[in-house]
């Protein structure tokens, strides 16, 4: 019996490894003969690079770059052969690698992500998957552009600085230096939002409170951006600040559009990676999860997709999360069962600590149901 | 597909009929092919009675008899046919029916359960089935024994009362005027509880308090009883205090004993009582549950009942509760899958409240993995 496992992780408590390597061994424990296919899914965010090293056969390509604050730090990204290559925003910008009290959009740069796909065209890759979640940067992709070639311009016609806060000064860019390569390239960005670049759905009013923005600097980087997006659109003669997408990642969206990337579901791309589809049909059953499922689980988040895959197939899937919206009815519509991982009467903390074994035992139950 | 619910209740939040309803509503509603048998249990406490009525042909017998406090009440057992009836102590003498301020062991007494039983005998009854957990009574079974015929009298000669304080005076006891047709009749005490009638696990050390008896009254109602034990085994001379159950419901399961009735789990007096192994060997399927399931469960309490038929006749058997104990291998030597209703964290109070909606949407995603 082939089971697939692709979950995608509980956040706060289990990594989406973790989670499918305990589901396979709640299943062998209750048959031996269960083949697993450990896929464990991400949808574009922190994790989605350590979540392909599972279930992929790849080289784990390391370099030295700029840090999310400027400074000297080392990352790396996968490479899969056939010039393909995974580069994580937030291996490189994330929100996690700024300490609490310096996170604030003015002082991080997304600088160090143009230097890894500098580094990734160095080596040959030419296509390029990207999983640009979990910024630090509200700076447009200014920084990221400006290591990729792209010169921005002062009012007095100087160079402007990479941080973001030098996106406020921005008042010419110049697109005539950008890495040729590029051009040779295709760049697919993993990315599950669908927010426009500026406006109250933007990057700033959405996502610029969590990464340390005032109120005064959420307004600021809005207009800037604004601003911003204006110069871009003209520069290059395209419109590309409404796209849907253009706002994630701080603006890191909308400077991708710029360079002619494609914006794609994050758990989409993840799949395609790791050839889940492949392993699905060969399945004879598929379970996936994540901590917390809800109707929006259905919409492009990882559990969903890879739900659609195994209907596509015909395959049984499973949700396994570790709690549950109200209504089961919307996520009965792809998931042949659902069920949380709660055993008894518990607050979230306990919940989250009590996870590893939850997960073990219930996914035992359901092995036990299916298989005996 | 035959699908037979028989789960216990869950308690505080639904009755065992209400568990079975709900969980064959879910089932129906994912294949409205399924045919549910719905065979409600209980251990012989308070409910007993009403989920024999749900799975039973049976007459409903009402009869004017003595309340737990010495009023005048109205109460009712049920008739099987074939001289065949099933009565409940926590139906005339339970906790429930007295007011929280007036539990008292002193003031209550089980005099109304010997008239029960007479006017079970004065229809011809002779298969006496009786459940007497759930008691408001630590009187040893005075009460119920006097309504039956015996006589205890005092220090002074004079007819002891039929109260708890009354127990406390009786120096004689005369078991000659006893209702001669209880010799005619098999008497059968659903009972799951096997504590001796005195000691530190008797009668009162163990349940007096959660009765209203204070720490002197615990100690001077295990005097009494033994005391009174004493009596009644050299005036009939058997040992009956130490037998398991003999301080089942304040003593009555010794008064039982001493009337000749045998002392059987509740579980199993319930199962035989609706047919539940004729059920069983008809399923496809068999779901069971109550509010807590731990490894006591699998000794003798109803679901653990209702597994080992399942068991026997090798038929998958599911444990669906409120709540699970945190190591559920014991329980899955015995059931084939073990699942908590809960879907998100939460405190008891609201797994009270949502008990029912958590239970229907749980049993729906068993029913959809095996069904569908």
């Amino acid at each position: 019996m082939n089971v697939v496992f692709a979950p995608d992780s509980y956040k706060g408590s289990l990594s989406s490894i973790e989670v499918s390597t305990i589901m396979s061994k709640a299943f062998q424990s209750v048959e031996p003969e269960v083949t697993p296919i450990i896929k464990p899914m991400a949808d574009g965010g922190e994790g989605t690079l350590e979540a392909l090293t599972q279930a992929t056969a790849h080289e784990k390509v390391t370099l030295s770059c700029t840090g999310p604050l400027g400074e000297r730090s080392e990352s790396w990204y996968i490479s899969l052969g056939d010039s393909r290559a995974v580069i994580e925003g937030a291996n490189i910008a994330g929100l996690p690698l700024v300490p609490h009290e310096k996170q604030n959009p003015d002082a991080t740069t997304t600088y160090g992500l143009g230097e890894a796909i500098r580094h990734a065209l160095d080596r040959g890759e030419r296509d390029l998957i990207i999983a640009i979640g979990g910024s630090s940067t509200n700076d447009g992709g200014l920084g990221m552009l400006q290591a990729l070639g792209m010169k921005a311009y002062t009012a007095d016609g100087k160079e402007a600085g990479m941080f973001g806060k030098d996106l406020l000064t921005v008042k010419k860019v110049d697109f005539s230096g950008l890495d040729a390569r590029l051009n040779e390239a295709t760049i697919r960005i993993a990315c599950d939002v669908d927010n426009p670049l500026t406006g109250p759905r933007g990057a700033s009013y959405v996502y610029g409170p969590q990464k340390g923005a005032s109120k005064q600097q959420t307004a600021d980087y809005d207009q800037a951006l604004e601003a911003y997006g204006q110069l871009v659109e003209k520069e290059l003669d395209k419109e590309l600040a409404e796209v849907p997408g253009a706002g994630a990642a701080g603006g890191l969206g909308f400077a991708f559009l710029a360079m002619g990337a494609h914006l794609q579901s994050g758990a989409r791309l993840v799949a395609e990676a790791v050839d889940l589809e492949e392993a699905i049909k060969q399945a004879d059953l598929v379970l996936t999860g994540e901590g917390q499922s809800d109707e929006q689980t259905v919409y492009g988040k990882a559990p969903g997709y890879v739900a659609e895959l195994a209907r596509l197939h015909e395959k049984p899937v499973i949700l396994l999360s570790g709690s549950l919206g109200e209504d089961l009815d919307e996520l009965n519509e792809l998931f042949t069962g659902c069920f949380s991982i709660l055993q008894r009467p518990s607050t979230l903390e306990e919940c989250i600590q009590q996870a590893e074994h939850n997960l073990y035992q219930t996914a035992r139950q359901i092995a036990r149901l299916i298989i005996k």
